[in-house]
């Protein structure tokens, strides 16, 4: 069924989330900064309430949609690739042990704490299993039913889960400028900041040894929660933007394999960073808590970050210099798809670009001349520097034309047959409606090409095979160190509390708000990344 | 010259747009938030820059145009009507006079003050006329030339403006949050606050009776700027989007008619909200100041709120209910100017939707009881419906297809002229693509409709065009009802803060943010809207 007006149907989901956020936002934010009356009984009411209707809409989609039979033209099959559904049962599997600490926490206070406390991780459970669930079975649909329905599910889908972002990253916010203070102020009163903790109510503190053990287990799962709704939102705005999508007939997934054969450098150079960005870690998380080895710690840690920037943006710098001289046709056709992949990277960028242009500022205002000040200063360009070059590489090469398919072209004339100049159909069909002369003279150029590569520019083809090596080692290379550079901040290196130069200079609620909001957004950047490396590396 | 990727000199421009604001929006928010060292002086530096940078830019740009004569294929006749030029002008004036009283004050403080005081408004009236002229005559521009230089241009334009308008919101906010500090404590230090005030610095007082006037003066006409910097945004994104883009040959103004002939009830429904608005308005600012009538004036203010919003939703929903019995059909040719219009409303509404989200969070958790609570609690559900069900409203009208082709058709059959199906030829083409049993049927269908109208089915067309004044009756009526909701935000009128039970509820610092931000959108939504009502009332 051909919709009429799908701009329509959008409109009027996008308007739902649009006011569900919003709504989410004030009770979250009002629950966070006034004194007054705004309980957190409200806020998680609110949330539990949303993710029961979420709940049964997803069930209700799943009875619906498993009539019908799988039909592969209503599939994106580029859709929900691997790394992203992994990485949703993960951080899935860390939510729902985030919310038997809750739970568990909740019964222990039974006495004092509201019942809701109890109910409201139940329901994120029994939400966090059906979610993943649904996400990993039916995150390549392009929905062809009840399209307005599913438009609107979809959208209280994507508006909850951005709304336990926004209560998640809060409670954290509260709960580290807490801590920060604490660890400044030892005379400070525990138990004053338990609300802010994200803990108990008012005069209801954890006492008992299991309760605590309880309360300092959930803090290190918080990020993952927070990574949990941020990757569910990116699925569940895929499908949306999915629905009522049908696949052209030609869509063909071409089947690229992952050979690492006569590459070293790039893989020996993103190996040693990863090796060395481990141990740096190891050391770091280590030496940073005793007082006396703190300082060298984070020196190392900077010293080490730099370094490896620095090389990733000259890996990436001369990767894009390379594909100026690339000859390989520019892929322009319309791809909803990759504009997503492009758009993810570019906004989940902001993230980093934010938390270091308000590090930048702050060390400027600060007047550097010692050590600490300019490593952090440098630090922070290079970071800037570095996700604008990357991403610069990243979109240059996934939007180049597969070199496979030319060299299967050759391949295919070589055996005799006559080669297609392009596969897909609909192509040439849509080239000969732009005007003749320019096309008869491309399709000749083309034509010039693949019958004279073979015999008459040997030397022209090996200057373009060393290129396209050149291009696999860069992207090996830049794939390996954002793994490290995953690693890092997902495990818990937080040197921008740690040298508490930003904090002093911003306040910590402010500071941590800016962390709390940016880091987890350069987390999922640098996942993204490396899963869009993988698509340049088997592209070129 | 046809560009090759366009992708990527926008992906360039974005990025540096993006890095811009950034910068902006770290150095103003820790010049405002940080009791620590980051200088006024170093934000405005950074803003004189900025200026300088952008007026050096416009100013070559119109030198290399000069040159080149106007060619219309390269217009986009949709980009800067005239209510866009128009409000440009006038808040740019406004912007001048501010100027020249910052001037003044700084020239009366100079013993004390950063010379840098002086030479940020200079730089500032400068830009504004260079860049109210720069919009005026280039706003239509398709740039062909440097094209990237162009995007890279035109998006430092659009961050100045960004990083200007952070900049004039923070003050304003810092100001009217020591001023209502003031109206409660009146024995609150003057003195103190004038860092905050967005005047003097510390130790720097106006004395003098002109230095006073000066200070009062440009306090009432911040507003006024920052809606300048947000038209000039708006202007220069489109700009951005329409640098490269050819117009195709089709391309002809058709020249509507706006008549208001045989139409009474919504003008004089309109009138009427108007005049009436007009006079609450007038009562509401001289009876808020006095401490007696204050809260019957704010009373009277949201009943009168109440009842027009009321009135306009209704108008809404009748409207889009009948666009659902509309046989008309629906325009889906790509068209970005329409495309970008929707966008801002849409993006606009998010203004007015957040303030009252926050103000209904507030009243709920005061728990409503008295008059005063219900009273704004009711007005901001309205104003969420009425924001909601008007953009419906003006979306679904803007995606007709003009009834006046139609009629015209008719028009010409009658003098003997035998009708095209389609005025665009190109429409023709494009559809004959589709499968062609359809639009064989499509086709008999619109001639059955053409050439029987006017015979066969008298009664259809006459429903027909009871039902399209019956839509005019409403775009009128919401047209001069939105007026109304302009002036009174633009003039002044600032319940939200008069009735003092959201500064309370969520502190000063806080709520002023919000209406501060929110606010300056929801005008700019009011004088949007009445734009594309007036549109949606000549393509009716």
């Amino acid at each position: 069924p051909v919709e009429i007006w799908k701009k329509g149907g959008r409109l009027l989901s996008g308007l739902l989330g649009i006011n569900i956020v919003l709504l989410g936002c004030a009770l979250v934010s009002s629950g966070a900064f006034t004194d007054v009356s705004v309980a957190e009984r409200e806020v998680l009411s609110f949330l539990s309430v949303l993710m029961g209707v979420c709940s049964i809409w997803m069930v209700s989609y799943l009875l619906w949609t498993s009539r019908h039979k799988n039909n592969l033209k209503l599939k994106d099959s580029h859709a929900g690739p691997i790394w992203l559904r992994g990485g949703l049962v993960l951080f899935g599997v860390c939510t729902l042990v985030l919310d038997v600490m809750k739970i568990g926490k909740s019964i222990t206070l039974i006495h004092c704490e509201s019942p809701v406390k109890i109910v409201h991780p139940v329901i994120q459970a029994v939400f966090v299993v059906i979610q993943t669930y649904f996400l990993w079975v039916c995150c390549k649909d392009c929905a062809q039913l009840h399209m307005n329905l599913t438009r609107c599910g979809l959208m209280i889908t994507l508006s909850t889960n951005l709304a336990v972002w926004m209560a998640a990253v809060t409670d954290e916010s509260l709960h580290q400028t807490h801590e920060l203070n604490m660890g400044v102020n030892y005379t400070f009163n525990a138990t004053a900041g338990v609300r802010a903790a994200g803990g108990g109510s008012h005069g209801c503190d954890c006492e008992t040894h299991m309760c605590k053990t309880f309360q300092n287990g959930y803090y290190y799962l918080y990020p993952f929660n927070i990574e949990y709704s941020l990757f569910a939102s990116a699925m569940s705005y895929v499908m949306w933007k999915n629905v009522g999508r049908v696949m052209s007939e030609d869509h063909h997934h071409t089947s690229h394999k992952f050979k690492t054969r006569n590459l070293f450098m790039g893989l020996i150079c993103g190996i040693g960073v990863l090796v060395a960005g481990l141990g740096v870690f190891i050391v770091y998380k280590i030496e940073v808590d005793t007082e006396d080895s703190k300082s060298q710690a984070i020196t190392m840690f900077y010293i080490f970050n730099i370094t490896a920037l620095s090389l990733m943006s000259i890996g990436s710098l001369a990767g894009t210099i390379i594909y100026r001289f690339d000859k390989r046709d520019m892929d322009n056709h319309k791809n909803p798809t990759r504009t997503l992949d492009v758009v993810l990277l570019l906004g989940a960028a902001l993230g980093q670009y934010c938390i270091s242009y308000f590090s930048i500022v702050a060390m400027v205002a600060l007047q550097p001349g010692e050590q600490l000040h300019t490593l952090i200063l440098v630090n922070s360009l290079l970071l800037i520097v570095q996700h604008t070059l990357q991403n610069t590489f990243i979109i240059e090469g996934l939007h180049r034309q597969p070199r496979t398919n030319n060299h299967h072209a050759t391949e295919l004339q070589e055996k005799g047959h006559s080669p297609h100049v392009y596969i897909n159909p609909a192509a040439t069909i849509s080239h000969s409606n732009h005007s003749p002369s320019s096309d008869r003279k491309h399709e000749s150029d083309l034509e010039t090409k693949q019958h004279g590569t073979p015999t008459s520019f040997p030397e022209y083809n090996s200057k373009a095979d060393w290129r396209r090596k050149i291009l696999k080692e860069i992207s090996l290379f830049l794939l390996v160190s954002n793994i490290i550079f995953w690693i890092m901040p997902a495990f818990g290196a937080r040197p921008q509390f740690d040298n508490r130069l930003e904090l002093h200079f911003y306040g910590y609620s402010m500071w941590v708000a800016i962390v709390n909001i940016g880091l987890p957004f350069g987390i999922f950047y640098r996942m993204h990344s490396v899963a869009s490396l993988v698509e340049v590396y088997i592209m070129t």
